[in-house]
Formats: C-alpha cells, sequence, structure tokens
C-alpha cells in the first residue's frame, strides 16, 4: 500500500470508479452490498489514497463553488480574504481557506435569524430542525435538508456496516432524542441498514431501569449510546442483578464524548457488556457525524473516511495540517452536504493522526487515540496540561475506584490547586482504609500527570451519573470548559 | 348527503376511484394534492359513505385473509369461534367476529415472544421496534413493518393536511420520542407532509423552559404534544413573563389523552396560545392513530377516517355496533397493515359516535366528544357513575382554580368516599377564602355529577405537573385506573 502525506497537487482525474460519487449526492436507497464484503463501497473504502486524495480536492472545488454561489456567508468570508472557489488548485490552496468557528455560526444566526447567511437551500428543502443545547451561551440551529438527511442516513449505513452490523440486527438507540443529533444520526443509519430499530431514548426519570428491561427483553445486535450512559446501563443492570452480558450485545457504538477511545474506560464497557466498542463521531454541525468511525476489523481509534467528510489535523495557530504522526485540532469540511455545508469548521477539538496500513483494508488516515480532548479543555495547572481524559484513564485502572468523580480547579493568588473528589466502594471504610485509598489516588496521579494533586475519597454513589454527557470540571478561576463532540 | 347507518350489506363494488386504494397498501411518497384542495385524496374523503361501506368490507374480508393466511393467533381464534374470512360477506357477519384484547396480546407475546405470533412479516421486514410503557403490568412490543411505516407516514400527512397543516411549515413535536407511539407518528406524517419537523421531544429534567424557548425562536405552524404538557408548557411559559401567543402557532394537535374534547381544557388551551385545537388519536396499537381525528373545517370531536382504520362503537357486553347517537366503546380495524394489523380490538375506551353533515365537507361518521374516558376509568361511587375529565371540566370553568387536583377515593365499609383536592390561586389565602373556595368547588361538583363529595383545597403548585399524560386518580379500593389512549 502507498502511504501517502496528507497534501498533494490535484491532476483533474475524472476517470475513476468511486461508487455512486457525485454532487449533489443522490444515493440509491435501496442499494445494500454483497452480504459477504466486509465494504459497503469497496472502491471508494480501499482505493489508492493519493488517487481518492485527487478525487476528493475536485469535490472541495465543486462545494466551494456551490457555497459561494448560494451562500453570503461564505462569499462574503471567502471576498475578504480575497479567494475564490477557482483558486483551491491545491491542498496546499485550500488550507489558506480561513476556518469557520461556531462563533461566526451563532453571529451569523443572530443576524440571519433563524438559519444563518450559510444555509444554502431554499426554505422548502428543509426538513428537519435541531439546535446545540445552548448549556454554554446562545444555541446553534441546525437546519437539515431533505437530501442531506437521506445521504446522512446513507453515510452511517454505510459506516455501521464497517462496524459489522447488518440488515435485521437490532438496533437499541440508548441517547436522548432531542436537540442532541448522535441518537437521531444512530437511528437514521439503522433504518437505511434496514435494521430492526428500537429508538428507546434516554433522559427522562426511570428510564434506565426500564431501558435494562427491555435491553435483557429485546437482545439487541447492537447499542449506541454515550459512553458515560453505557457505564451508568451497567451499574443500574447489575444493581437489578443482571448481568449486562446477558443482554447479548454484539456491537456497542459511541459518540457525544471522547470516552469510547479512553483505554480504560473503553475496556470497562467492554467487559461490561461482553461488546466490541467502536468509537465514532465528529461534530453535530458535521453530520453525517459518523465519518470518524472505528470497523469491525479496526476497532480502536476512528479511521477518517475521507470521501465523505474531508478531516485535517492542524495546528491551532496556523490552520495548517501537522504532518501525520502529528497532533493537533480537527478541521472538517462537508463533501456531501448541500444545506448548511461547514468548510473548513474549527472543532477544537484535539486529537492526533496517522496513515497506517489498517487490518481492516480500509485506505484512510486514522485519529488513534479517537478525539480525546478539546483546546479549551485543557487544564494548565502549574505549567503543566493536564486533559480530564487522562484523570478519567489513571482512576478507572485503581481497584476500589467507585465509578464516579469529580475535579476542582481554584486558584490561590497566582497558584493552581486541583483536587480529584473520588468515589470509593469500600465495604467498611475506616479511616484508615480511605487514607490508603486516597493515597493510592494520589500517587497514581503524580506519576501519570507529573503533578501532586489534592485527593478527597468519598462514599460509592457520592455524585450523580448522568444519561448523556458526563460533566466532571469543576473550574473555579473562571475559565469555561466544555465538550462539543456529536 | 346520505345519511347511512353502521350496518350495510356488500355487493362486491370493484369499480370506484378511490386514490392509491390496493392492499398491500403503498403510497406514493411523492404525491401532494393540488395546495387549493382542503383534501388530500377527495374521492376518499367525500365519497358516498354507503359506497365507502361497501369498498371497506371488501377489504375486511382482504385483510382478514391476509392475517389468516399469516398468523396462528388468527387462524386459532377464529378457527376456535368457528369462522372463516370468506364468511364476512356483510357488517353484521362482521360484528360476529370475536374481538381481539389487550390481555390476548400480552399473552401471544410471553408464548411467542418477542413479538407475538399476530406477527404476520417476515422478521427482515420489521423496521421500528416500540412497546407500551408497562406502568401497568407486562408491556407490549410493537414490531413495525418498512411498508406500514410508510403507510402510517402517508396516513398521518393526510389527516395532517386536513389539519390545515401544510408542506414547509414548521411542526413542533413536544411529546418523548421513546417508547411513546405519539410523537413518532407525528414526526412521520409531518416529514412525509413535507414539513419542517423540529423533534424537540419531552420529559428530560429543564426540557419545558428550554422547550418554551426554543418555540418562542422558532415559531412553529403547528404543535404536538399531550394536552397536561400544552397546559404546562403555558404555564412555565407565563412564568418567565412569555406569552404563549407570541409562539404564534396555528395549529395544536393533541393525542395520549382525552384533554383536546374536554370542553373546559380545550378552552383554556386555545386561548393561552390563540391556536386552533385538534384532537386525534384512537390507540398505539392501531397506528396510524390518528385515523380518528378532526379537521381544521371540522375542529369538534374527531372524524372517523374510515378508509384508513375501520372504526365502530359498540355495546361492551354484546360487541355489537350501538346506533349512530349511543354510547359505547371503540372497537378498531385496520385496513392498511400488514405486520401487526389489529382486526377487532377492543379499546376499552368509552365515546358515543353520529353520523351527520361535516362543515368540512368529508362523509365520515365522528366521535362528537372525542375519547371522553375508559370503561375502568369510570369510578362507581355510591350508585354514580363518574368520569374523571367530567371532574377536570368542572374545576376548569371555576374562577380561581389553580390547574391542578387529585381525587382520592377510599372505601369505609360498604361506602365508597371521593376526595377532590383542588390547587386554588388565592395570593392572600385567608380560612374565610379557602372555605369559600371549597365550598364553590363542591356546590360546582354536586350539580354536575350528582353526588357530595369532600373538597380540600391547597396551595397553588401543590402538585407536580406532567411532562406526557396526567394521572390524578388515586383509587385505594384495589382497584386499577390507567389511561390508554395513544
Amino acid at each position: 500500500m502507498t502511504i501517502t502525506t496528507p497534501h498533494l497537487g490535484a491532476t483533474g482525474i475524472t476517470d475513476h470508479k468511486m461508487e455512486q460519487w457525485g454532487f449533489p449526492t443522490r444515493y440509491d436507497n435501496e442499494y445494500l452490498p454483497d452480504p459477504r464484503s466486509e465494504f459497503w463501497f469497496p472502491n471508494r473504502e480501499t482505493m489508492d489514497p493519493d488517487l481518492r486524495a485527487e478525487v476528493i480536492l475536485e469535490r472541495i472545488q465543486t462545494v466551494m463553488k456551490y457555497a459561494y454561489a448560494n451562500s453570503t456567508f461564505y462569499r462574503k468570508k471567502w471576498d475578504a480574504a480575497g479567494l475564490e472557489p477557482g483558486d483551491i488548485t491545491s491542498y496546499e490552496a485550500f488550507e489558506s481557506v480561513p476556518v469557520v468557528t461556531k462563533q461566526e455560526l451563532r453571529q451569523s444566526q443572530l443576524e440571519s435569524a433563524p438559519y444563518g447567511d450559510y444555509l444554502c437551500v431554499p426554505d422548502s428543502e428543509i426538513y428537519h430542525i435541531h439546535g446545540t443545547s445552548g448549556t454554554t451561551g446562545t444555541p446553534t440551529v441546525f437546519a437539515i435538508g431533505r437530501g442531506d438527511w437521506d445521504t446522512i442516513a446513507n453515510n452511517h449505513a454505510r459506516i455501521m456496516w464497517g462496524m459489522g452490523i447488518r440488515p435485521g440486527d437490532t438496533v437499541f438507540v440508548a441517547a436522548v432524542f432531542s436537540l442532541y443529533l448522535g441518537s437521531w444520526g444512530a437511528l437514521a443509519g439503522a433504518e437505511r441498514l434496514r435494521c430492526k430499530v428500537f429508538p428507546f431514548g434516554a433522559g427522562a426519570p426511570g428510564m434506565t431501569a426500564r431501558a435494562v428491561r427491555w435491553l435483557a427483553a429485546s437482545k439487541p445486535a447492537a447499542l449506541y449510546a454515550t459512553p458515560s450512559y453505557a457505564l451508568r446501563l451497567a451499574e443500574v443492570a447489575e444493581a437489578e442483578n443482571i448481568d449486562p452480558r446477558e443482554f447479548g450485545i454484539k456491537v456497542m457504538f459511541f459518540s457525544g464524548e471522547p470516552g469510547a477511545s479512553v483505554p480504560s474506560v473503553r475496556s470497562a464497557i467492554a467487559k461490561a457488556f461482553g461488546a466490541t466498542v467502536i468509537d465514532c463521531g465528529t461534530m453535530a454541525e458535521m453530520s453525517p457525524f459518523m465519518s470518524a468511525s472505528a470497523t469491525a476489523g479496526t476497532p480502536d481509534g476512528m479511521l477518517l473516511w475521507q470521501d465523505i467528510v474531508y478531516h485535517e489535523v492542524c495546528d491551532p495557530a496556523t490552520y495548517r495540517t501537522v504532518p501525520y504522526g502529528g497532533e493537533g485540532t480537527p478541521v472538517y469540511t462537508h463533501l456531501e452536504r448541500t444545506s448548511q455545508p461547514m468548510i473548513r469548521l474549527a472543532s477544537g477539538d484535539l486529537t492526533s493522526w496517522v496513515m497506517e496500513d489498517n487490518p481492516c483494508g480500509r485506505t484512510y488516515p486514522k485519529f488513534p487515540r479517537g478525539v480525546y480532548g478539546r483546546i479549551d479543555d485543557m487544564l494548565h495547572i502549574r505549567g503543566e496540561n493536564v486533559y480530564p481524559t487522562e484523570i478519567d484513564n489513571v482512576l478507572r485502572n485503581i481497584s476500589m475506584y467507585g465509578g464516579e468523580h469529580r475535579i476542582v480547579v481554584t486558584r490561590t493568588g497566582a497558584m493552581d490547586e486541583m483536587l480529584v473528589q473520588v468515589e470509593h466502594t469500600l465495604d467498611h471504610p475506616t479511616a484508615d482504609l480511605v487514607d490508603r485509598f486516597a493515597g493510592d489516588v494520589g500517587r497514581e496521579l503524580q506519576a501519570m500527570i507529573g503533578l501532586r494533586v489534592g485527593v478527597e475519597a468519598v462514599a460509592h454513589h457520592t455524585f450523580d451519573r448522568t444519561d448523556h454527557k458526563a460533566r466532571r470540571v469543576d473550574d473555579r478561576r473562571n475559565f469555561s470548559a466544555s465538550g462539543g463532540q456529536s
């Protein structure tokens, strides 16, 4: 296999055999692959990545021409930058296209309410309205076109096929159906894949115990949830004397949080349910958000299905791509969306990428550790960079860890202090045993993150479990900390 | 217009012009009516009801033949009754077909888990799994086929067109997306009608306040919810100093509870939102459950769209239809479902029906007061029959009523006692004013239901508001009380 670099000059190749490759995208909704095939679209998934890159560059120009013609937002932005779509004849040129920030999208929606001046289709084409939860400021509205919904469903079906999910499998969706796009995207993919979908949802009081009973009764082949909620489902099942392995789930796929690529969280889920754990997901804005996803044959990390969404990993200062092997922030470009296409959307997330032979045979680059944080999630504590996911990972490897914790960051003068409140599972918590547990935790954390941090051991079930995404950081220094992954 | 009776002999008429009338049903998903038409299918909706009845009788035979050939459940049941589908050559004969009870469906699913032996399609055709919430015993699973989902969407789109909803309208769905089929049915209909759907959901903590903000921002043309939840949305909006009329909602359609046909609940909703109130809904098992629904031109009660689902109102002792004008229990028969077709499903609900000229021009019979109770909801108190909806209706006409109440029924020896706990909105609740309020309530209730009942006036917001269906009866006599409408 040829190992390519992310940079490539285009030569305008059109003589390719990429299945159902067109713009505007119109997939054949009756298509299913050969049942023996591991691939939905064998050519698109296993082709020479250099050739794929040339074709993608052509598509990038096409999408940019479309967005320039159909939206004031992109026309103004690119005019101000002194560029036009016809200039984008190389990846070097593409990297000079200014990124789109979430703040710009919000501003556009304030000025051109409700959908913003980056809506590129007539109002009558809008099919579904969703939005961000808006817990951190003005929410953003997603107006997704009828054709785009269809494209999202086809892409998710294709990627879920790659996870090993097949027509006729029961897919249990255990995440809230509301603004959050994760559950809707899993539903659309499962419907298109001709699965039996059980859209159970989550979030209302009493639903977790009921979900456990329905999982035991329906024995789904696949489950979609957030990683935090999967752990909660396991806890609730065990409290009712049900072994989650009895659900018989084969594949569990996750988005919404980094957890499914955090090694100890990943193994805790795999162990509790006896299932393959698949991480996927970019951002709600980027639906089909599963474009970064592991597969049955390459279950670690997330492959970047570049012919669906073009993924770059960039230096957050220059927004030029970093070489394979490097760390940076993902920047995403839609190749198949027409309603609110995102062209170089800055995620604010943090990852690294590699290009290597994948056991599953797909010739895509990979986020080997998934998306493991956000630039603004990183806690700077006395000169050290600390990621909440690292702490999660350390704690889950400690025996007697009770499954939940909180991270409290304070500042005294110029000095940052971090206190980790950690649940234990001691049956008879004498002062001595609790101290020993806290000491163990402190030593393990110091070994991993290179900092002495305060540790407070607290009783099991002190902290609320979440039905959705975990919020564990309480940063009292007046900075904000929020997650943005879909 | 000819006024027909529910009984009619069949003559095997096939020379009719009913649009897209076939079995198995396959609707044209691209079809939309002339924008100036009030009807989706003018012929099916306005045809001579006698002619329609003849065609429906043919279809009943077809569906029965299909169910007999494809399910052990119906074959056994009808063999035991000594009948076969070919015998059903008249409505008299059809009324001798034994009804299906929910208990039989549960039993079938226990013996032939998980979907019961009334599933008439191969497993691979199952598209969505939903179920009853199971708050009152073993839950029932709904396995809905791909073709049936499509049929449900087409039928709901047609009925929503009748409500005055049009392509391009924003439809806000404010009901939980989980087991409950109400929200899913509204979503499917709105999608097919080419509306912009905002599937917001309900039920999770904090969602009501967020729904209010999104309603203010998205200004939907139509809203779907349960009646109880609409009143809660209005309360929360008013608490945040938002007038619900500013949402600009034109049509509100409801199922799940009888409220939208209870005059005072109906007018409270209409007044709060300044919108037309439409009642619809039969049972979750009967999806497309909107087959009983009001229209823009006939907004009171519910028309029975007999060519979608055949509705009978029966004497609960004999399960023979009562004449138009009479009261009884609805019995429902699917004419367009293939996955789990219900043939004479006994609802346990209570209604009356009439056949009269409808202002909208549709030649359907009508439930003039909607579905106003359940046979087992009826409280027998000292020889009087009391329906909880009647109490609701009385209270909402009393000034200073705080919007919620509870009904506590106890037995002392052989004597039943009913206590109604009623919220007031007195700003300065002196003992005197509270007594006067309670006295007013007692007098009004006695005048309506013919019984002296205990009244306890309690402070505003004493009782929890619901995100879903109201549960107001606390029957401590060891009987059960539950609602079953979808």
